[in-house]
């Protein structure tokens, strides 16, 4: 099967120009066929400040109420993913922005209100991704570049976690592509001390996993971030990395997950 | 050819949910290949003043600064193209939206800035429409819903008259279909009295037109929507009506354009 490369960047690169642009280049710079997805929390919380609209976080999680949800459309959907598109097209890569609900592309249920009700979430479904219609752009030499919105089918627009829609356009993708999934962030991959650079880990499997969580030595966004890996690995997805953003196209760097 | 109708729906339609709703049931129930092009101007003038942005309109076009232009960024390629996105995806049209930065679909000049500066204003080029990539959306059965943004290619995003993104994507797109192009707004078509529904003019050449003219019977806003429609004329579109948003699907009502 033919490679596709599918990164996911994260809100602490986006936010800082120069480093986004640095990341671009070096996503661009790549040969094979390639999706990007990217959060923006950070501008979100921004914007709703300006417009006087307080922002909840519950585990890490944003509460998004129907004000909340219009700030997310216009950060994610317009002010960072079009900026992005920009900057990818003026150097050399063909991009197109997108949402989850732009070619039905993620569909999603509402979050279960209980125990927390987190508002306008989704959580897509694995069932209904639309692989010919990736297959035309990606053949068309286009990098489709995914913002964090998906839609429930019914004309609402959710706020869905990046990191989960990275993962479920790569199991998507894993049907007709051999598929690698990246997520790219500000450290060098999985640390077993968070403030250590140096001590990266490199090869993450389940057991080892397991016996960390057990020691409480992965915690807060690492964990859903890492059950993302271990449910892409689960579903067709071939390689997942967790790595910095400076080594997206470095083999030998961050942190390999694998089952086994 | 192929036929290939381009719709462009006004502001003051968009505006009201009621009515954008009837007129997204009448799109997505046309059953040949389309495109919707959106503006949205209402929407962005009241977000720049929950910001506290002033908005400073000359002849009927923003004036757009570096705070406005993400104003922009943010309703039309967010808020609103998203929407309007997810509501067609409800009733059965498999909707992308799209600025004119994604997939590289409309290139701008930065308008001249003399006489007067309009600041990140776009005048879309006709030279470089990316026709292989229009034709591989359709022919996936998608409907391309375009804000009204395009791009310098030097990564810069651009203030764009709707319009005028209608016009260069029939134009565009005439090097491989027939094309229709339908303005849409509120009223019934070009009007001798703009006042009154009843005056509305069905068939208006450049002889015609040049006549109401110079009896100033034509004005503001339709001079420039006018232009539009002579210039798609002269540039390969096949037909180009103005009417009422309720008659998009109706042969008989509004005004037809034509040459001679």
């Amino acid at each position: 099967m033919e490679k596709l490369r599918v990164v996911k960047i994260g809100g602490n690169v986006i936010n800082k120009p120069a480093k986004l642009s640095a990341f671009l280049k070096l996503f661009s710079s790549y040969e094979g066929k390639q999706i990007l997805v990217h959060g923006g929390g950070r501008t979100a919380t921004e914007l709703a400040s300006k417009l006087s609209i307080s922002t909840e976080m519950i585990n890490g999680r944003r509460v998004t109420n129907s004000e909340m949800l219009d700030v997310c459309k216009m950060v994610y959907g317009g002010l960072i993913n079009k900026d992005i598109v920009a900057q990818l097209q003026s150097i050399g890569c063909n991009a197109i922005g997108l949402s989850g609900a732009d070619a039905n592309f993620l569909l999603s249920d509402l979050k279960k209100k209980t125990p927390i009700d987190y508002g306008y979430i989704g959580i897509p479904r694995n069932d209904s991704f639309p692989i010919n219609t990736l297959k035309a752009l990606l053949n068309e030499g286009i990098a489709p570049v995914f913002c964090a919105l998906t839609h429930d089918g019914n004309g609402q627009i959710l706020n869905t976690n990046a990191d989960t829609i990275a993962s479920t356009i790569a199991i998507g993708a894993s049907s007709a592509y051999e598929v690698e999934l990246v997520y790219c962030f500000e450290k060098q991959g999985v640390l077993l001390d968070a403030n250590d650079d140096s001590t990266v880990i490199n090869k993450l499997n389940t057991t080892y996993y397991n016996e960390l969580v057990d020691k409480q030595l992965i915690f807060e966004g690492m964990l859903p971030k890492l059950d993302n890996c271990f449910s892409a690995l689960n579903k067709g997805v071939s390689r997942v990395y967790i790595k910095h953003a400076d080594a997206i196209n470095t083999q030998q760097k961050g942190t390999l997950i694998t089952i086994s």
